[in-house]
């Protein structure tokens, strides 16, 4: 009778994720602690997101007194805000229709806010330019690059397109390729050479696809979610002389280059070793290369804002992007704002500057020192091995579980690690994320946490965690 | 050579809309009058678009202090903001993990703002219950549109599933249902009688649709956009019954339901007339309700929120929805925030009481004059004729354009409307859109602008237009 009961197939085969129970239960137990029921612990930490501020993690004062100005700028008359605050909102707000923040913008963006952006790829890409014409500015890179693959996906299914995707690899991802009717064609990181890309293994997917699909896209997130683990130049050419050999299309998702710990391994744009290549490669071949003020140290991820820029991509093809992007009316403002005050932050002489560079470094210094303290921990207990985090928001370090807990998972009809975390959950309210979430090797397991806390949070997280870990080694040995 | 030469074909076919040459032929105009050339006006007025705030109608001070008082926490220290502003700012960040607006939130949106919804709805609609489960808080009625499109229309193309689309009706509504590969099954409004719908003419649609497509839905948009009609009761139950009949899905999009002059035709919501049916229909019949703080007297365009409330439709549907809607991670937070405010306006004795029920009277005030005075002017002007317009954001007025007019367009290979609004916009400055991008019969033609501005903007507005009308019938006669 329901006409629903005919939905979409594609849609019908998106897979929930194993997250779906783990956040009911996070909900149960959180809504059981509020009513005073007794745990042995007052409350739950969850880092099962890459998200600071839920976890005590505070925003920017300068970016949140801008925008506070910029909804109610009588707030400038008082002398409560900084001078350059005032100056930098009464400027966003003339760059919007009417002065008003309230007010729908372009399209792809703040005209202004997008010269701001190619200034700033321009500064991090050393020199290598960058055309305003080809940023768009969207309310969320799984936004963006769905629209993406909106593009690049044949939805009439003949052949069926393929995306080469990361494993492990942020669920979403996938089931974006998969409920727009692609085929996920999976390529495996190398844990044991601390999460590498290896070139023979995007080969060797390349291969598999033969006969099921026809691969339009490579999309690589780098630095890595879940891995933590940061592309060396050398990996970054290679995968873009594959990209180009075999006529693909390259997705960079690159929201987290704000996010590197320790010098040996810095951040490059796939841009800028692009450009560095020469030509042909460096004039022709397409790629989008994504970024959000949600991660780095803004972590403003409920505004919802971020940007994708568009390498050799041609006009005709921007204007099916246009078309598509300017469904949704605009981006959020206050998103776009965020990520004005993100590529241009307070210079030095200005009023902001001391405090907002103080509270980058507090930030830095306290990531750095979650970083070294999980790998220390975590590595010393038996039955868990971290790969080094050299970037991004996550450890997703592997679990080595005995048998007799693989057993008992069977039992209780869970996937292994999805057994470890709810155990973990109920028994010491952490609520962290199973490997299966993401994909892994037949036989390993994982847990993904965000090292996005502050030190005292990740104390306790560790704390909690090597508490459960061991009695549920013993329980199980 | 180009990967994107071999662009998903949905994506391909995308119609770009008459808008873009004339936005960009606006965006030059105010380029050129900001380097200092001299025009016959010093300013364009932009219309084009449904945004009050744009246009100089102020936003609500309620509403934008508690925003600021939510990012900016500190302003809460001071004595500069009433303390009811303080108190929901409070309880908003209480809400927020972390205390904080820059956490993501569940997929729905804020639970305890869909809780206010919910209560918003039940009282709406006199007691009828609205199930906070069925709603959900989105960036964007055409964003939730497009995403409820993308579980009804079957992408693989066999049968390729229709929708039954209002003519006029807003483009992007067509372009959604097109970009998944969908097909738009028009069916005319009644110009003659008001823009009344016609019971017939669905009949008459959906046979045409017959060896075409399998329909699925039927779009309708009430108060109508841009016709400014508001359904009767008794159109509404012949509309119910007829989507029951055929059993179709119900896309209701209300956005403008809070955006009514006078009281002959009152707003009714869809699930209210289906609730009154009684079972089956009312216990069966799918429909999904679509609201927004873009329209009404907040004008909140710039925020990006909306929600839509689903009624009958499956647990096990739901399901997939929230895969859909999960894939975007959140709602901005801002949006929720202004929903938040919306639903639950300052009540008789708080502080904010006595300005907000002020502002709101002046921009209800505002409108009715601005409404009144588009249709005694158009409708005295010689060649214009102007249906009532009974609520939502725009006038819809019809053209009749002289002959030679019509041939003058062709010869510069335009459509007659666009012809008249590139003049228009060139002539004095003032931007409308041109009929032929909403659709309209054969033969007639038609502009559409937003009734939302200042009474000083739709006097000079109205100046211009008339102006600018005159001497085109004259030049043309």
């Amino acid at each position: 009778m329901s006409v629903l009961q005919e939905i979409n197939i594609n849609v019908k085969n998106m897979r929930e994720t194993e997250m779906t129970a783990l956040e009911r239960q996070a909900n149960l137990i959180k809504e059981m602690l509020r009513q005073g029921v007794k745990k042995p612990y007052k409350y739950v930490i969850n880092v099962s997101w890459g998200d600071p501020h839920s976890t005590g993690v505070k925003p920017l004062t300068f970016v949140r007194q801008v925008l506070a100005a910029c909804f109610y700028p009588q707030l400038m008359d008082g002398n409560k805000l900084p001078v350059d605050v005032k100056q930098r909102a009464r400027e966003l707000l003339h760059w919007c229709e009417g002065g008003c923040v309230g007010s729908y913008t372009h399209t792809p963006g703040l005209t202004e806010v997008i010269h701001s952006i190619a200034h700033f790829i321009t500064q991090r890409d050393g020199g290598v330019p960058a055309d305003p014409e080809n940023i768009w500015i969207h309310s969320g890179s799984q936004w963006s690059l769905t629209n993406m693959l909106r593009v690049l996906v044949n939805s009439d299914g003949s052949p069926r397109s393929g995306v080469l995707m990361p494993v492990p690899c942020y669920s979403t991802s996938h089931v974006s390729v998969e409920a727009l009717g692609g085929v996920v064609v999976p390529y495996f990181l190398d844990e044991e050479h601390g999460w590498e890309l290896q070139i023979e293994e995007l080969h060797r997917a390349l291969e598999s696809a033969e006969g099921v699909c026809k691969p339009v896209a490579l999309y690589i997130i780098n630095p890595g979610n879940p891995t933590g683990h940061i592309q060396s130049r050398k990996s970054m050419e290679e995968v873009l002389r594959f990209v180009w050999e075999k006529k693909l299309f390259l997705l960079a998702d690159e929201v987290y280059q704000g996010c590197v710990y320790g010098e040996k391994t810095p951040f490059v744009s796939y841009k800028k070793v692009l450009s560095n290549m020469g030509p042909p490669l460096s004039d022709m071949l397409e790629l989008a290369s994504f970024h959000s003020a949600s991660k780095g140290f803004l972590g403003e991820c409920g505004l919802r804002g971020g940007y994708v820029e568009l390498v050799n991509i041609e006009p005709d093809v921007l204007k099916h992007i246009y078309m598509l992007f300017h469904m949704d009316a605009c981006p959020p403002v206050a998103g776009q704002i965020a990520l004005e005050l993100m590529v241009d932050p307070p210079k030095p002489g200005e009023p902001s500057y001391t405090l907002y560079t103080n509270e980058i470094r507090h930030i830095q210094s306290t990531l750095l020192h979650n970083v070294k303290k999980v790998e220390k921990v975590l590595n010393r207990l038996p039955g868990f091995s971290c790969q080094p985090v050299e970037g991004g928001a996550f450890a997703f370090p592997r679990l080595h579980l005995p048998p007799k807990a693989i057993q008992k998972a069977k039992e209780v009809g869970m996937k292994p690690d999805t057994f470890y975390c709810v155990r973990l959950l109920e028994d010491e309210g952490v609520f962290v994320s199973p490997g299966c979430e993401y994909g892994q090797k037949e036989g390993t397991y994982h847990i993904r946490f965000c090292i996005m806390t502050t030190v005292d949070t990740m104390k306790e997280l560790l704390r909690r965690l090597s508490s459960f870990h061991l009695q549920f080694m013993k329980d199980f040995s």
